[in-house]
């Protein structure tokens, strides 16, 4: 199977993840294509639309993953446009944006889609917690600025073990993986 | 011919450009359907994905218009994504995220893109212009914090009128015309 992104980090976070979950492990190989996204305020939308594409282009099992940073005191933004803001305003930008916000409260989100043909299966994992008032220098993407609920540290500052632990992204793989092995490899 | 777009203001400066430039009258009428939109940097592909999508629907001779705005200091931001930036952050976002800036330097860009079929043809105009220190409370958009050059008022303290001797927009809506005159009906 294929996974279809242009991020190495999150590659390694899901090799990882798949690798330590359960007995059963799925193989996955990277595959470095840049895929054409839709403009839409669902994050699940964009993800279908990627999985359709990068399964034309592969022609065989396939999946992709997108997350995004929604705000709470800033109407869900950056959201699905994550990467493009993460690119031009960066986290600076970010705690610009909060600096007058008494809620700093956000949701970091991520959807798998896995397609294999026409159809394409969607598996949603969330993170509540805060955006820190001061960016940490470790990490990547908004990483740095990210606190889940119930820690102290942002994600930017636990190694890739405990990031994986309390992801958003580790409960999207986490479903997809458990109903892959029911519904793939029986 | 039909212009695409859920968006009244645009609707209403187009069509009092088309009515005043020069003597042949394009006749177009309002056609209100969301079209989906890809994500791209760039506001010539997101229009030309849009027109080809509007084509199909209409089935004759179609216009749509995308517009954004670019901020050198935010490194283009919200560029392409002007309208979900606008509806999560709005301009007290813009005027935020410029507090600590010294450059205010921005420019209002416009494509209109063309079809009747396979082909789309596209007509770039740009304005030139200042992020305002504070937020003037009349127009729509970015209007009430954008000051074109060669002015010290802000779109949103123009009338349509004076808008439209200056707007991003003019100098799409006037090459458009003069192509189609010129090709479509002779």
């Amino acid at each position: 199977m294929y996974f279809v992104s242009t991020n190495d980090n999150k590659y390694n976070e899901i090799k990882d993840l798949l690798s330590k979950n359960g007995p059963i492990t799925m193989h996955v190989e990277h595959k470095k294509i840049e895929l054409r996204e839709i403009q839409s305020n669902s994050l699940v939308e964009v993800a279908i639309a990627k999985v359709k594409q990068a399964f034309e282009l592969v022609g065989q099992e396939v999946f992709v993953e997108d997350d995004g940073l929604f705000i709470d005191s800033l109407n869900g933004f950056p959201g699905v446009y994550s990467s493009f803001v993460y690119d031009t305003l960066g986290n600076n930008g970010i705690i610009d944006l909060l600096k007058n916000k008494t809620n700093r409260s956000a949701t970091f989100k991520s959807v798998i889609a896995f397609s294999e043909g026409k159809l394409a299966k969607t598996f949603i994992g969330e993170t509540k917690g805060l955006i820190s008032n001061n960016i940490h220098d470790r990490g990547w993407g908004f990483d740095p600025i990210f606190i889940p609920e119930n820690t102290n540290k942002c994600f930017g500052e636990m190694d890739l073990k405990s990031k994986n632990k309390v992801s958003h992204r580790r409960s999207a793989v986490v479903q997809f993986h458990r109903w892959y092995i029911q519904n793939k490899m029986i």
